[in-house]
């Protein structure tokens, strides 16, 4: 890959024999422990994306993660377990030398890929109405470097101004681009379903410690919507539904500017305290 | 397990070596082709729950079904692949004999068990307010075998009268419990996250075929709540976000009697035509 995007940088994989790739962890997106797992994720999916047996195109992507990714390469297990007329399941470990040099696995996944067909085809949920990306002003939600990767407009539900205890609902709208622009592609939109804050700290307006453990992405955009997308801004809009004991969920839809829903995704994510 | 209850007769398992079980499918688990997928899903996290190494509750399960369960013995591997101080990284799969006798993969899952510890916790998504399940008929919502399995209660969004092509929404809500009674646990509860009838066939009142690939389940409650619960009846309320050439999501949340969210869950579908 000879981009210099952030994007294809972050996500790029040496292959490494059969079924294997190496990447590492890139420093433009740092978190405040480890990469931003959007990523990370992205990366994981690239892994199905480039190996030589992919049937289709993403459908399904779970990612679960196991632990902070250390700034070092990691080495990615990518295995087509069932390959069906139409469908492609895959399984996808990435795992990194431990303190004690051993190799831990730091993430599993699983995705489901097809060769999709022209069908009866609606979306259920509506893009809810909201003024357009450029009547708005571009702001950071909050100071970690992967933020600065993104052009981000808020249309409500912002970082809380104030750590003050006060927050009563969990509903963030905005919209959200690569920075510098960039097509949209399966890598990207993987991306962006990790954009929101963590909604325990809206919620609460305490700003707790947080981790995402799994990470759910339905792809509903294809090829050719993702390509109608271009390099426009993406609204996301995100939900937590219950917050239990040191877990919380979210939900969240993806819509591009002619507003179609590009993709549904959930997380689940730990919190303190 | 010496229970004869309809779901631990399905979800029992064999121990066959480190990492191993074996199991079956149930006849009285039948679907249009191979049992329910809730309740092999259920089986899949039984393997996790009954490891001699397990950590913790259930936090979020993802199951993909790469093909339909034949009626044979199939064999599970249960993997702990990382476990951390607090949480625990699970990787399953369920495999049966092809028709040339080699192992097929029929199944891959990922789960994330945790101990849990005593949060700030509440439901930012309240129960709908519905008659209760004693205010309203039993109610099958169509012939095939699992469904006698369940005592089911219809609040809205039933199985379409006609096919028709008149559906113009994919919500549905009802009351389910397992029929006979059985006090809830995280096994019966991954099931129930599967009991929606397809959005499609009521978002368009055409009977298309149909089947899930991927589903995942997040479980908001743990043992206590699970205990409370009982063995009334759950509310699950169920939509459908996009239907897109070929494959269309379903997003769903499941209360107790008391309005306790106990799980949320989500699920891709293949749908044809």
């Amino acid at each position: 890959m000879t981009s210099s995007h952030f994007v294809d940088q972050a996500v790029a994989l040496q292959p490494d024999g059969d079924n294997f790739f190496t990447g590492a962890a890139h420093p433009a997106w740092g978190n405040m422990v480890g990469p931003f797992g959007g990523i990370t994720a992205a990366a994981a999916l690239n892994g199905v994306l480039q190996h030589g047996k992919l049937l289709g195109v993403p459908i399904s992507l779970t990612i679960n993660f196991c632990s902070a990714l250390a700034a070092a390469p990691y080495r990615l297990q990518v295995l087509p377990v069932r390959t069906n007329r139409s469908t492609q399941h895959w399984t996808v470990q990435m795992t990194q030398a431990g303190a004690d040099g051993a190799d831990e696995t730091v993430l599993t996944a699983t995705a489901v890929t097809a060769n999709r067909r022209d069908t009866w085809s609606t979306d259920d949920v509506p893009m809810p109405r909201v003024p357009a990306a450029s009547e708005l002003e571009r702001r950071n939600l909050f100071g970690v470097e992967w933020i600065k990767r993104y052009d981000m407009r808020l249309v409500q539900g912002g970082v809380p101004a104030q750590w003050d205890g006060s927050g009563d609902n969990s509903l963030t709208q905005m919209w959200t681009r690569d920075d510098p622009p960039r097509p949209l592609d399966f890598v990207s939109l993987t991306a962006l379903a990790d954009v929101f804050f963590p909604r325990a700290w809206l919620r609460r307006a305490t700003r707790v410690p947080v981790g995402t453990v799994s990470m759910t992405v339905y792809f509903h955009a294809d090829a050719a919507m993702l390509e109608r997308s271009g390099s426009g801004h993406v609204l996301g809009q995100a939900q937590a539904q219950s917050f239990r004991n040191g877990f919380f969920d979210q939900t969240a839809q993806l819509w591009n500017e002619a507003g179609d829903m590009l993709a549904t995704t959930h997380q689940v994510v730990y919190y303190k305290e």
